[in-house]
């Protein structure tokens, strides 16, 4: 049985000082890529660089070992090969090292004997001082906040910080995600890959993220999980949302799984009960992970009942109809409301109802005002808004909706704010309109209609289990 | 029982002349964006500009009525109020004008007795001068290749030119859908936007499209069927890949499909029966319309037997279960290729099996070269390869592939055409990477490892059905 301490793991991810071991300036040298990455996150804690052969990286001095130190630092990241570590491991603990993260390949994940001898070895090396460790066979961590940004591959810093954290069983697709958080605009906390998990797994992680204050999202990718119970316990435990990408699913991947991290596949149904009763939300895409983390910078959404909003039939019909597959209801407005909406229009429109067809309304400010109105009823839960948006940012396609006089995004903003219900917000155009026009607005961007429909879907299951909510 | 004439229904997408009538330069004037349209595509064709009050438009003199006009054009634009469409039908009938595009709404589909009547109108002067129509109440065509951009809205020219049309019952989801084609630098052939398909319908364009040359994919956005018999007929006889998306399958969306375009909905089980049969792929999120089209330009997958290659395990793993899902076998490489790949390679690699981690192999040339004999083995019917490339296009992050000493994805474009073999790449990275990327390469670029298979099934259906390949 581990023995969990929150202390002790808030010190490898909010640590004050950092070794790395085994960089060098030589080219083509991973440490070198971590330093440059503390560089360019801005980690405002002490960075200490470790090489026997002495001379310098990037202007820092290179102690010939860690026990040449001035002092034992927080953490030490080990960018050195598999046969070395275990020696390393060992002269960290007689420096009073007792945080590892260890990148490297070469345990036992490939399956032959020297493989699982290392591994022993660095167990029992961290057994004897008290060590706990990251990985192996993983890109360790970044805490987006302190600027600790540890993966040996460049990982570029204009991410916006933010709350949603991912604990990621494969460094590829941990950077992925990191990839997707920024394109979605998307505040970005901590970056766990968790690789062999040979010390700490996916549950110490995830009870971790969830006492620890800038994690207000939790995003997992796992192939397999070590500690079921525990896994399912820490996720009861947790009131922030999480979401959960298992793959490995299908008996053919179980081969290609186990050469990966040494995992073994687990029974997928089971697993998708034991997810739904702990409050893991599982979502069956990748791309879903960073998808629906956004739509919790929203308020919450505390029931079914929802406004469809939209200028285009199309998109009113096709988005009705993954309403319908996620459980939400239109309520009818009642007459009094649809006067005020009359009056309050220029032009007469034939005929407003729940889902509610904008196309006769090409008034920015009428739009605004009907959103406004929509919020601001008891009935209504939230409000779910589909445009279209023009297919280029030339000179003739002024504004960011097509038809509109003004841009109303920001309006839109205040009003979440001013009401704390969600109006859940899609943008179909190409990627190019997406990026700009969310560096303009404090709320999510859904990319289409059927995203943003499960994004609300996602964001209402949540918020009718969360018991602070 | 309707009389098709694929020399009919040419004229009026390949319209050598078009009059549009009600165009005036009064701001806002809505035929005022179909001249600027038909300047911006570079339509070659001769334009004529109809308005009572004179005057001109854009430099165009404008004629006091069709009458008036020099010639009988092959296609008439009636930018007017449904009101007036059934008197300058007549007009039109009288002046020898047999096709026409009637964009303006106000017809049957707002439920009033008005509306039938104007309808009723309409029809009786069609018939009476044996016009054919397409709408009313819709964006009217596209024909990217001859520039004729008939719709009443700004449709920036961007996208590059192709052999992907498309069929929409929706005039919002047709222009999303060229937006996405632009986004994926996928070529544009043709584009209807149907409308209430009061004579012209669904049916009639996919038999046109069948017959078209220029139109090698068809996508239909449908929200009902007006004759399923005809509609299944016409695309039994096309051995083209059509793709489409029938929304309005839900009960609660009928009355919102009534509201947009008089519609009334379908049975969803009996529908997805005969699409299948039919050989019309179905699709269930817009997205994948013009997600799969794009998957056509490639060779034909011709079998289920495909090579996984990827550098990141978790990628692998990931893909490896949607390869399951799909019916993807993974054909073990024999001895003497495995012999001949770890000869070719500079580091010693300790595992090369199908799904093929590339995990170790740094060097693109190394890389390329087992893509190339993958690809020339007779077991193999395609190979999937999936990349994640790095977050940003920063200064350290030269070439679009992580890790790699030289971008070899030109040569990989070569090496589909030499085998005639498709190489299904998806690329994992910000939409900013993906863009760039894909403006270097002539062969699709898929948005992350799901798609990639997705639509990589979607590719062997074709291939298989298609008598002609």
């Amino acid at each position: 049985m581990r023995c969990y301490n929150y202390a002790a793991m808030e010190r490898i991810f909010e640590a004050d000082s950092v070794v790395i071991v085994g960089i060098s300036e030589r080219p083509g040298n991973l440490g070198l890529n971590v330093l440059q990455n503390l560089i360019d996150w801005e980690y405002g804690g002490t960075v200490y660089c470790v090489n026997p052969r002495g001379g310098e990286a990037l202007g820092y001095p290179l102690y010939a070992s860690v026990s040449d130190l001035p002092e034992a630092p927080d953490l030490a990241l080990l960018i050195i090969p598999a046969p070395a570590v275990p020696g390393v491991v060992e002269e960290c603990g007689r420096k009073g090292i007792t945080r590892l993260a260890i990148p490297a390949g070469g345990f036992e994940e490939f399956g032959g004997g020297e493989g699982a001898r290392l591994r022993g070895e660095l167990v029992a090396a961290a057994r004897r001082h008290g060590i706990r460790f990251v990985g192996p066979n993983c890109l360790t961590a970044i805490n987006a906040h302190t600027g600790m940004c540890l993966p040996f591959v460049p990982v570029p810093p204009e991410i916006p910080r933010g709350g949603v954290s991912i604990i990621a069983q494969s460094g590829g697709i941990g950077l992925d995600f990191l990839a997707r958080l920024k394109d979605d605009n998307t505040g970005f906390a901590k970056f766990i890959s968790v690789g062999n998990k040979t010390d700490l797994d996916e549950a110490d992680y995830l009870e971790y993220m969830g006492r620890d204050p800038r994690s207000e999202v939790i995003c997992m990718y796992l192939e397999d999980v070590a500690r079921g119970r525990e896994l399912l316990e820490a996720a009861r435990a947790i009131d922030k949302p999480i979401l959960a990408y298992k793959a490995n699913v299908e008996s053919l991947t179980r081969e290609s799984a186990r050469s990966h991290t040494a995992a073994l596949a687990n029974d997928d149904a089971v697993l998708d009960g034991a997810f739904r009763q702990a409050g893991i939300m599982r979502v069956d895409r990748l791309a879903q992970l960073a998808g629906y983390a956004k739509v919790f910078s929203l308020p919450p959404l505390r029931g079914n009942r929802v406004a469809l909003v939209s200028p285009t039939g199309g998109i009113l019909v096709l988005a009705s109809d993954q309403c319908a597959r996620r459980g939400f209801e239109f309520p009818p407005l009642p007459a009094s409301l649809v006067e005020d909406i009359r009056a309050h229009l220029r032009a007469g429109v034939i005929d407003i109802s729940n889902p509610v067809d904008l196309g006769d309304v090409h008034d920015a400010d009428a739009r605004a005002y009907i959103i406004d109105r929509l919020l601001g009823q008891d009935f209504i839960d939230g409000v779910i808004m589909l445009l279209i948006a023009r297919i280029s940012g030339g000179k003739r396609m002024a504004g960011n909706i097509r038809g509109l006089n003004k841009n109303i995004l920001p309006e839109l903003g205040a009003m979440i704010k001013r009401h704390g219900k969600p109006l859940v917000f899609s943008l179909l155009s190409t990627s190019e309109v997406r990026l700009e026009t969310r560096r303009t607005v404090d709320f999510p961007i859904f990319n289409d209609a059927e995203e943003a429909v499960d994004a609300a879907s996602v964001l209402r299951d949540h918020s009718l289990r969360s018991k602070r909510r």
